[in-house]
């Protein structure tokens, strides 16, 4: 199993910290925005007077169930009654159920690079090749033409595996990338696994267009969706999987019987999350949007830098001046400070399959407050002109 | 992925209820006993003035590890340092991570007949064979001489994988059996997978001997365990998986890594469950002797019937004077009723590897209270008197 890159810093990020240096922390999309008090109440009212924290139905609670379809996915356009929706542990869990259900050992799953590295994990561990579809970060990563579909397409081919908006690269697809994708999933009987946890993270003003919203593909896709990371619960671990395939659904409901059920108290904080006030949502989104905007004025102002200004997620793909981010990433932690103070980012390398491609690009998540950020970026620009590795 | 055969009774039970009638559940291990109050009160102390609830670290809050290590394991002479246990998504991710570092697709694992019917459903999933050696209800379940293991042993053979106490059977390994199983391991080079979710219910005046405590078997052994099992807190998701074997702890990780962390909520109500008082322990158990008693007193009086008392957890297999167990069981939820009342008991045939063993045996699961108990051993006994396949 391969290491994590993004993990191999850690141990100097301990270190410095060890040694007294603050390090921004650009490198891990743990977002620091309030949760929703609604939701925390929810824990607290069911604390109280609890005679014990039983199991809950595999599939999850019926009432959240219920509720993140009348409260959360109708207003959204997404129509899925109680036999199309399974409570996870998180994201994490309805993506790995999702890539099982769609592919055996041996087949092949279309990905569109730079994509989340735990894609890489999780297809390694189910002996499931990825085949990445190129794009370029200097064209916004736009997704080419569906002949460069076609060029990776095999009989192995099981699926099609996209992340909407897009971790690393914030990248959100259009709607007509999304019908084009969906054309070539139905054309040859492709699951679309669509990994849509950071759909509230959005920073345009058209609605996100869901895979589930694509005419036709009703049968192939197949939603990886977090609750806990749309409300800033990211450690209630509490996400779901949603496919109008009963096939798809029987077999994630027998994947859901093998760890018996959800966290519950994650699922009580979940079902006081969905009385959230869309006043919440607006306030992250425009949190959000200065968060990005401070980063990547603060990056493309610097020598040799190109930044591209993504329309969702919290985080950025980035291209910088130097040899190697990875060796860069870890100088920053080693070697260089200033006042003490150093930045942590991710090396985008392990984001590609192409070899080669993206050596010199770094993940920025954009999650800490604006002074903070601002402080970051100031000492980033400082690394890049004393790097010994520039280029 | 074959289809459980505990779970392909719900829906009988779920029509049954839905008719009115009440079903005596002794189909599931989902206990009755009250959480401990020191476990829900330090989710309330979190929650209170909780700003956001983020990530932990993938192997779990630092406290918790460090509690797990001096206020328990410490005590129950199992002697580890931090890099040593690792915080899991409840004992199933524990077990299921352990299967995935002993073996890799093709190899095999040797188990003990009757076994945890989810053991198969993860071998599946990785492509591991389950071996399984043999043992006779009417003997107690008495593990066999080492030769029945060496029969089962070949160059694919990577682990032995053992649950004590035993769900299903309630049955308790003795020091004795430990030490021949370890024995076996060390000369094979084999891990030990020592589920051990059931430790803290024991029903003897000895105490639990641990797969941990076999000695020179250090490298070999890799311990799965619940921490919401032992506190009644089964839906707070929290177990851990130990191993003294380095190796095996670095792949433990890269596997905790692909799914960020475990529940927190669940976290913080370990925490708080480490101080839980002896005293608690002695109800419980207490609690449980009795009932144990009263299930296995009354299963014992009925025609027929042979049911041994088991030592450990809050199971018993049972055998039935029945054609076939699965059958018996879904006519007791779709045909049989006493004052509009049946029972729900769990086929054992999945237990078993060997064909055609266990098709008369059920699973019992005492977790009802006494007055209750008896109840659903009165309208079983009535049961089986009227059941058309009684043989």
């Amino acid at each position: 199993m391969p290491a994590s890159a993004i993990r191999r810093l850690v141990p100097f990020s301990e270190a410095a910290e060890a040694q007294g240096t603050k390090v921004y922390h650009l490198n891990v999309g743990a977002p620091d925005i309030k949760s929703p008090s609604c939701a925390i109440d929810a824990i607290m009212d069911k604390c109280h007077n609890m005679h014990h924290l039983s199991y809950t139905n595999s599939a999850g609670l019926l009432q959240l169930r219920k509720d993140l379809i009348e409260k959360y996915y109708k207003k959204i356009g997404i129509d899925i009654d109680l036999s199309e929706i399974l409570v996870t542990v998180a994201g994490s869990e309805a993506f790995a159920t999702a890539m099982q259900i769609a592919a055996d050992q041996g087949d092949e799953i279309i990905v569109i690079e730079p994509f989340y590295t735990n894609y890489n994990t999780f297809a390694f561990l189910n002996g499931i090749t990825l085949k990445a579809v190129p794009t370029d970060i200097r064209d916004d990563f736009r997704i080419p033409g569906i002949e460069e579909f076609e060029k990776l397409y095999s009989p192995r081919t099981k699926a099609v595996l996209i992340s909407n908006p897009c971790n690393p690269s914030g990248k959100l697809f259009s709607k007509e990338e999304m019908l084009q994708i969906g054309e070539f999933c139905r054309r040859h009987d492709l699951f679309l696994i669509s990994d849509e946890v950071y759909r509230e993270f959005c920073y345009t003003d058209e609605p996100h267009f869901s895979a589930m919203s694509i005419p036709g593909c009703e049968q192939n896709v197949i939603l990886v969706d977090s609750v806990s990371k749309r409300y800033n619960l990211c450690g209630a671990r509490i996400g779901c999987i949603i496919s109008h395939n009963k096939d798809v659904m029987a077999a994630a409901l027998k994947f859901a019987q093998s760890r018996l059920c959800p966290p519950v108290l994650g699922q009580y904080a979940s079902i006081g999350a969905l009385d959230t006030p869309q006043s919440y949502f607006d306030e992250v989104k425009a949190e959000y949007i200065r968060r990005r905007d401070c980063a990547v004025d603060a990056l493309n102002k610097m020598e040799g830098v190109f930044c591209p200004r993504p329309l969702g997620a919290f985080y950025t793909v980035v291209e910088l001046p130097v040899d190697d981010a990875s060796s860069f990433a870890k100088w920053l932690l080693t070697e260089f400070r200033v006042d003490n103070q150093t930045v942590m980012i991710t090396p985008a390398e392990s984001f590609y399959k192409t070899e080669g491609v993206g050596k010199n690009h770094a993940r920025i998540a954009y999650v800490l407050e604006v002074p903070e950020l601002q402080k970051a970026m100031a000492i980033l620009e400082q690394a890049l002109k004393q790097y010994p590795g520039r280029v």
